[in-house]
């Protein structure tokens, strides 16, 4: 099954400078142009205006790379009009860099220098080193998180190295600061050895109050973060896995409301068990479900079959209690909820209908879903997906912002599976009963009430460690 | 010879919160009792009056913590005022760290989303996957610089760790902000060991364009340098040393139009065979100066001396041309220039007389110098200390900030001995003839110019490799 035209977005958002000749009909000959092409113009400028000339400068977005070229060619043909240069609104706001520091001090004068600085800082330092406790309270570590990665598994490039991954690192911190004024730095590791990755995070972990994991490939995470956790006295979350796991456990409490089913009585197909899928498993298994199946590449996973990798049959032996075997079709049969967390257009829409009352399905492959979302919408009850331009996109901002919040506010020193059960509850409570429907079952990642309803429940108590 | 009492100083600057009885004469008697035990107070408001009591809060500077305690007690003491609570100004200051994360785009609708993180983010990261020398215009990396350190000397406070030195690297952090728009951020390492630190800052490299270490003790950050200069394609640049060696550069160099001497032809003598000493006399030989002695606490440093460690053998064998054996005092006959980077009180004013015409006397330990400087100046024709309470602060604020603004602004991958001399040059520079005189060889800390006359100076040709 072929997916959708993908709609256009401002991600492929670019301006066109036009050089045409001094004729005011040409605004509206490129706006057509554009138009027809399937672009959307959003702006307009006349850039200048000579008796020879009129520079205009055109703003519209595109489906696609290959759509903005497209539209470029679309104006370009135009009689009269000459594009003189293409600018990508994406590529523009990267130039810089997405973040930077700030200093919370006035250094103005000589005395602000000198409490900041030398010789006042010195007091701080010597109270430091006889109270080490008091380092969170008189340091940035106490609101700051290491965003941490070896560009391994970045989005859905895969290992595209530290250095091109750094501006998902900075989004990330930017995102961090935007909805939980945490001050995050990018950690780029020129290492993708597990022993390089957990001795580099643990030689710079005095100066963090946290360290998110981001981009680092399965099975490898598993790894790096299981023994990161055992070394550090701060919290260590690989959010494509936790954080993921997180917003799919709410997602799927209220989309489980919504068709008045239980999390202790469904049966879940998992696809995909790598980072998220493994995550997600464990978490729904802390929830209560009881009956899922883990399909991969092989088949459904079962806890006898010896041949698997170690991270796959230690997944197998925590599932699949019925020893479901074959293919994800034969999972699907009687199941009451698909989780996709895979590879694109795996999910046939013929094989829901075999499905249970009311299916749920969840295609959140990125960029390109399991299933096309409003195919599976024909056939399903609940849809949801990863992608922005559908209901219900399961977005990990809504959780990894809140989760920091909670465990810096906590000075917690790990993260429990209770304290990742009680966000994933707090997130699905956002949405009222009077809000929630088949088509809003997770709240919006811009409602200020979901940071802060996830930072009060990771800061609650804890006691069960991963 | 005893060091002259220390001048009161905001960063002993403390707030005390006063219950009076209800009488208006207590704001009197209690700033005369301040002042007349040595403080000096820069605020008094009345918080709050009642009928029965009044609390007022109190701003004055003390000398140093010592003297604040008495400043409490004489305030105490007074009849009809209780002091209810201290506030240290400093460590208010520091509460929650000194720097931030700010985002540089907005965040505030999904398309800023969909621009700055996914899915257009993705789009940049391939791009930089297949062109990966746009990383520092694309991203945080072509402005940023890590502040390294393992704690090992911190300050004067020695070997406190990298918690506690973290206020100190946070500072370091806001003054590259404040002087020179660089976006800084602290990297504390839980170690000391020399591998471990270079393995560590080439892991972390790729995110960042410049190292600026700091605080880490003699010899081993000597090792540490050369062997990331060695590893790394962004420069390598260690302020203890290189940061201290081009201000005293630019200091002598002015000092030498004042007496009318050339580097060519002066004797120097350097108290300290450290980290800033080593770098000092390499920068001094650079800058053409023949005859420099080193002392450190064995005494003269001699080339033939076996004995010496290998640091100190390497250093005596580049300097001492005239065999000079003995104490310091024995160097100092005839010598046109003393520079201290060592200890306390260990050169003697007796001593100077018996240097050279107008000797020039740089005391330069923190935070008590080798000499009082009020006392040298009544020796010394132009005196320079590390303290901001006397004439020419020799102070690094001076030099780091344009160093790596003109490094990062040349996209360089080194830093250049060359390059060291040229910022040197153009610190001195900034002091005119017109302005020029033994109380002024060098700018302000907030001269404007400094650091762009740095960053220009760096940012042009280099050629030899230190």
């Amino acid at each position: 099954m072929a997916a959708t035209t993908p709609p256009t977005t401002s991600s492929y958002s670019i301006t066109m400078r036009l050089h045409t000749t001094p004729d005011n009909s040409h605004i509206g000959t490129v706006a057509t142009a554009i138009s027809e092409a399937g672009g959307i113009v959003t702006a307009i400028d006349i850039a200048e205006s000579r008796h020879d000339r009129v520079t205009l400068d055109v703003t519209c977005s595109a489906r696609n790379s290959d759509h903005s070229h497209q539209l470029v060619e679309a104006v370009n043909a135009l009689e009269g009009v000459a594009v003189h240069k293409v600018s990508d609104r994406t590529f523009l706001l990267h130039l810089g860099g997405k973040i930077e520091v700030s200093s919370k001090v006035a250094l103005r004068t000589r005395d602000d220098l000198s409490m900041a600085y030398t010789p006042g800082v010195g007091r701080v330092s010597k109270a430091l080193a006889e109270n080490p406790e008091d380092v969170p309270r008189l340091t940035i570590k106490g609101n700051s998180v290491a965003v941490v990665t070896d560009g391994s598994a970045v989005l859905g490039l895969g290992n595209i190295g530290p250095g091109a991954a750094l501006p998902v690192m900075e989004g990330k911190a930017a995102l961090f600061k935007r909805f939980a004024d945490i001050d995050a730095w990018p950690i780029c590791l020129a290492t993708q050895d597990t022993d390089e990755i957990v001795k580099a995070v643990e030689m710079i972990a005095p100066g963090f109050g946290g360290i998110n994991l981001e981009d680092i490939s399965a099975p490898r995470c598993f790894e790096i973060e299981a023994r990161l956790r055992e070394k550090l006295d701060i919290p260590v979350f690989h959010d494509d896995q936790h954080g993921t796991a997180i917003v799919v456990l709410a997602a799927l409490t209220n989309a489980l409301r919504v068709v008045d089913k239980k999390l202790e009585t469904v049966k879940v197909v998992v696809s995909g068990a790598g980072a998220a899928g493994t995550a997600i498993v464990g978490l729904l298994l802390a929830a209560g479900v009881s009956d899922i199946v883990v399909s991969d590449k092989v088949g459904c996973l079962v806890g006898d079959d010896e041949t698997l990798p170690p991270a796959q049959l230690d997944l197998a032996r925590r599932t699949n209690p019925r020893k479901v075997r074959g293919t994800l079709q034969d999972a699907l049969v009687g199941a009451d909820v698909f989780i996709g967390v895979s590879a694109p257009n795996i999910l046939k829409a013929e094989w829901i209908p075999a499905m249970g009352r009311d299916p749920v399905v969840f295609a959140l492959a990125n960029p390109d879903p399991e299933i096309d979302p409003n195919v599976a919408g024909q056939y399903a009850k609940v849809v949801a997906s990863g992608r922005s331009d559908y209901p219900n996109q399961i977005n990990n901002v809504l959780a990894f912002p809140g989760v920091f919040r909670g465990l810096l506010d906590a000075r917690a020193t790990e993260v429990t599976q209770e304290a990742l059960l009680r966000a994933a509850e707090a997130i699905a409570l956002v949405v009222s009963d009077e809000e929630l429907n088949p088509s809003f079952i997770i709240p919006s990642v811009f409602d200020p009430a979901v940071p802060k309803a996830v930072a009060a429940a990771i800061a609650g108590e804890e006691h069960t460690k991963i």
